[in-house]
């Protein structure tokens, strides 16, 4: 690797400045005014990829297009994709960001501008990384295939359309999404697993109409009182969530894991300070990372019922409303726990009230297991990359297009961060550390080589 | 009483005609452009009044003017004090009228018009029944004060106040209301019990910004559910109130109360019916009535936190609130009660969230004693007036005024009610029956001689 390292290093003006040009372009994909932006954003970034040796298409969705870029040059070896996106979160000097968003500055050896790190900086690192290999030497050891959509900061919404309609095209044998983020400065990270979610919304029906307090309460079941209830019970005083099979089917975390999140350099202080809470909470028997992380959960997201105004009026509602919704962790089956939800929400529901529960939302949780030859070849390269092992973690939230190339595609997702915890993605002076840019493009280089030593024959990846 | 009864027969059509030209005047007192309607209304009440014989003041007030009228030919015999009102609820044919509203008709013996029973009817038997015995006698077996306020059906703002500054002239050893109703057709009722309240909004604060229910879902503890938690603690399974000291100071109900309220004719599969629930609720060991007028309740009367719009949002609120009041019976203290609420969502408030609280609002209940003179001559007086002795009955709700004049006055209240509970007050084609019309009027002369008869010294009406 020794000439594609040198090539990564002779070429860092021209990848810094080619960075730069792109953060120029403000692809606000949220905002209809930007959308020319938006497309010059994406016809950027095609060329870019064309004259690294891509063959490159602008391809039109639904909405904003999303960009292919192929690489097809190793047959039998094992075939790559790249996620990514080029839009970006809206930005305004008046948002608090101490120069221009668009006028990309280096300050503090970082550079400092709307999407530096969510996604184009990261992007880049992969554009640099194989543009390197291929300049040094001929070919990719991997047929490598790039999406990169223009819709992630406004809901993805045309992308999974797009990946079934073109789902022979991206079939592959590992995806990989630069996205996320290092779990601390100099702390590069692999995420393995993702929570799943499943969304819900319960009305429970009390009397036909509010009723006066005073010429009703005490006798007529208040159906707000009733909800309160109801959503009490969904929880033992040890913080379980107390739904009967609700927990049939997380898989434990094993020793390794629990050993891993332990050893990571987490300031639980620091967290509650910034909340400005007094304590934390949760699940008996586990630390906050595997809380957050691996184990599910069951919170009310929302609520509302009888009267919400200023000052006091004596009225039972007639009805009581929540949104609430579960974390699921592997391998919990979104339909499965929300069916179980369902019927101890009903089972808690008392006489003289009827309770309808309705289903807005599900997502399937991920884990890649760690052990999986994509994820050992994602470890290596980030060694080499970065120059220290990277640690396993997982994360809380969602991510659908992470499921979604699992579902469709069939293939591992491996999540490699490149930029910083306080990179300020979506926030004024957002930024991508110089040191994380080179280090993230020594990580592309070197993940390409050991995808292919992963599996040469490109049928086993997972 | 022959020569009255006689004279109350012979005068109905002047009594008639007179209702039915108060009736024409639309005394909305909620609706700035009836001002002057409301104004006239008090004017043609003082009128009547003055040409029975009373001494008129239609009184400033910071509102629409109140209507004193006096009477105080008895001297050493006891003061009675009528309250009442004579403004009116709005009205429209849009509402469901089947005339209009302020062009009374007789229709089925009854006078159906916006104020026929809500306060005019009401207010007009006793203004009848004195003057019949001015005109048959000469002269009141008491002294005799109307205090007719014209913002009942809007709030009664100003009453309090003036009441205050003319407590003096408004002393009194009884006062008697007839604004509330018989028990059902037929069976008059004598109501000698009103609950209070004590109202109550609580803020459970979690963290100090709405937070993504993925990223801290778990760990931290969600104001919301706390808040379901909270609320939930404060009902046992038996449907009572789990608040330590929230039945202190409850005055348990006699033997005479629970057989009087357990043979009334009360459909309860009526009611559910008309409800539209399955099933009433509440305290176990009570019936429906003794949970409605003389046991204390705590309802939720509205809730409301985190996302409430349409479909499906993952946060974890920064706060949620409710607000929740409890029906107080006697001797329930609003301050008392509202402290152990207090303490006791304070006491179930979890780690990770604070709670605040703020009293909006207290009454007290009211209880005449039964066998108090005021409540043995109003029993009399029903008894000749309707052939039939009266029920004594309790009512769920807190009458404001009634619990002032008690305060402001010291004298107590007699709750008796002309008309029906199907009168539709407030509704459309409100009505007042021909029969109930006579009947009060009977009622209303009988009961200054009871009153009279009851305490000739006036000093301990009591």
């Amino acid at each position: 690797m020794k000439e594609v390292l040198e090539r990564i290093d002779a070429s860092r003006g021209q990848t810094l400045d080619e960075l730069l040009a792109w953060l120029r372009i403000p692809s606000v994909s949220a905002d209809p005014d930007r959308a020319g932006d938006v497309d010059r954003a994406a016809r950027w970034l095609a060329d870019r990829l064309s004259r690294a040796g891509f063959t490159t298409e602008v391809a039109p969705t639904g909405g904003h297009p999303a960009v292919v870029a192929e690489w097809r040059g190793a047959p039998g070896a094992p075939t790559v994709l790249v996620y990514g996106h080029y839009d970006v979160q809206p930005a305004d000097p008046a948002d608090g960001w101490t120069g221009a968003p668009f006028e990309p500055e280096i300050r503090q050896g970082a550079i400092v501008a709307r999407g530096a790190t969510d996604d184009k900086g990261q992007v880049s690192c992969h554009v640099a990384g194989a543009r390197a290999v291929l300049e040094a030497r001929g070919a990719l050891p991997v047929n490598l295939v790039f999406l990169v959509e223009g819709e992630e900061e406004s809901g993805s919404d045309h992308l999974e359309p797009f990946v079934t309609a073109n789902r022979h095209r991206l079939a592959c044998d590992a995806v990989v999404v630069s996205d996320s983020g290092q779990f601390a400065a100099g702390v590069p990270a692999i995420t393995y697993g993702l929570r799943g979610l499943v969304y819900l919304e319960v009305t429970v029906q009390g009397p036909s109409r509010d009723l006066h307090s005073g010429s009703f309460g005490g006798a007529v079941v208040n159906p707000a009182n009733a909800l309160a209830g109801m959503l009490a019970a969904l929880h033992d005083p040890a913080g379980k969530v107390a739904v009967p099979g609700f927990y049939d089917d997380v898989r434990p975390l094993e020793a390794w894991e629990r050993a891993q999140f332990a050893a990571l350099p987490f300031d639980e202080a620091a967290l509650r300070a910034d909340l400005g809470v007094g304590a934390l909470g949760g699940e008996a028997g586990y630390t906050t990372l595997e809380r957050l992380w691996a184990r599910p959960t069951l919170d009310v997201n929302g609520l509302w019922g009888g009267y919400t105004g200023a000052g006091a009026k004596t009225v039972i509602p007639a009805e009581a409303s929540a949104k609430l919704s579960c974390r699921l962790v592997p391998d919990q089956d979104p339909d499965q726990v929300a069916g179980a939800v369902e019927a101890r929400l009903r089972d808690a529901c008392p006489a003289g009230c009827a309770v309808d529960v309705r289903r807005l939302h599900g997502a399937r949780p991920v884990l890649v297991p760690a052990d999986a030859p994509a994820v050992r070849a994602a470890r290596t390269a980030v060694a080499k990359g970065f120059g220290t092992d990277p640690v396993l973690i997982r994360e809380g939230g969602s991510i659908p297009v992470v499921e979604a190339f699992q579902r469709l595609l069939g293939a591992p997702v491996v999540l490699v961060g490149f930029g910083r915890p306080d990179d300020r993605a979506h926030g004024p002076d957002e930024r991508f550390h110089l040191d994380d840019l080179w280090a993230g493009v020594r990580t592309s280089a070197h993940l390409w080589e050991a995808l292919a030593e992963a599996d040469p024959a490109g049928s086993a990846i997972y």
